[in-house]
């Protein structure tokens, strides 16, 4: 199995980087770096002719979209228990959890960060109101799901769904409510997986230094 | 295994609909009328705290999301072959789509119709603009997807992308611009799966006359 990860730091990219860590397999990291417009070369065009990050080229095979690359990774390598095993009860929260996330959250922040470009600038502030509300709302969800009792969002531990959400909660950290003030369980949450060996590391590697514990 | 179905005719409900009847399944399907306002009936919240359709009680738990409903009906029953087997090359395009259909045209939906009640109506026209540019850009990428050659979206064979695909591109039907006017690949495809005999099946029992190859 051979993995080429195209990522750019701190990018919808940084869940799967994350996670080829976190499993410890092979793989080669390819900056493609958003802030410098990379993501629209003609070269990284041919592999994503959405220009966006990320994409994983997978035994040959480029694949996009954050998401499904997590679950399957999460089939490719069951021994790294990043998912609830197919047949077992918590697999339909599994999948259901994935995909809010990615239907929900991952869309309103798209709105949020892309409203102007994505769109008619003169629109972008009714796009980004409502952005925020849903982001505000799945926040919430998430504070409550965690008020319950439960340390993780699946299956009493670590899955793929807690590595995309902790990406999506550190894109609010500059909104008008960042995800750590006033949901106490979801700060806990956070600081939980924050301390984390392989999340400090993708850190280290894309050389980003702010939302950490320790920062 | 059993299957109790919340669903709306025509609405989300519709691809968890159309596969349990193309899958020969046992199910129950129960109408939630979302016109009648049914979804938000306390005895259906506690179902769905978030007041819509699908629900699916899987042995007994209710599950949403129709994407990950489907993604896990395919992994369910395997006979039915409506997703790419684990392990085949064909798996990573199969979450590629199903997470781009849930994430890209899904939400843009809900903005087109919902704009004016899930956020402020001061900001919905500039919502349901974005909205259109985006479902509009979907479908020239099915377009250019077909006219690649394809029958379907997944290993030259139905896939639960497909049925997906399917009810969002029927929504298009009263927008600016229908997914079959202009499009002529799509179009194809589009009446090529509208003859499916589990299609017209679906229509039937959710009572829905138009869109179809007759009407
Ligand atoms: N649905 C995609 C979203 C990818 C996405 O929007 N990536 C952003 C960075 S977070 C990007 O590449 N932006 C650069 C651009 O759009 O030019 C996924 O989850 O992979
Ligand atoms: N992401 C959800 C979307 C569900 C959804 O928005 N359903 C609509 C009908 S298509 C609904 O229930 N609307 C009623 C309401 O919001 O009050 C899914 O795919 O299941």
């Amino acid at each position: 199995m051979s993995y080429v990860l195209y990522y750019s730091p701190g990018a919808a990219s940084m869940p799967v980087h994350w996670m080829l860590i976190e499993l410890g397999v092979p793989f080669e990291a390819r900056l493609t770096d958003i802030d410098a417009g990379r993501q629209r070369d003609p070269e990284y065009l041919r592999l994503n002719p959405s220009g966006r990050v990320p994409t994983l080229v997978v035994d040959g095979m480029p694949r996009h979209e954050s998401a499904a690359l997590l679950m399957l990774l999460a089939e490719r390598h069951p021994d790294g228990a990043l998912a609830p095993a197919p047949g077992t009860p918590e697999r339909g929260a599994w999948f259901e959890w994935m995909v809010f996330l990615a239907n929900t959250m991952l869309p309103a922040m798209r709105d949020w960060f892309y409203a102007a470009s994505d769109g008619d600038p003169a629109g972008a502030a009714g796009v980004r109101a409502l952005a925020v509300r849903r982001i505000e709302a799945a926040c919430a969800r998430l504070d409550a799901h965690f008020a319950a009792g439960h340390d993780y969002l699946v299956g009493g531990r670590l899955s793929t769904a807690d590595l995309l959400a902790l990406v999506l909660l550190r894109w609010t950290r500059n909104m008008p409510r960042p995800a750590t003030s006033g949901w106490p369980h979801l700060t806990a949450y956070i600081r939980r997986l924050r301390a984390l060996p392989s999340f400090i590391e993708v850190n280290e590697r894309e050389g980003l230094t702010e939302w950490r514990n320790d920062g």
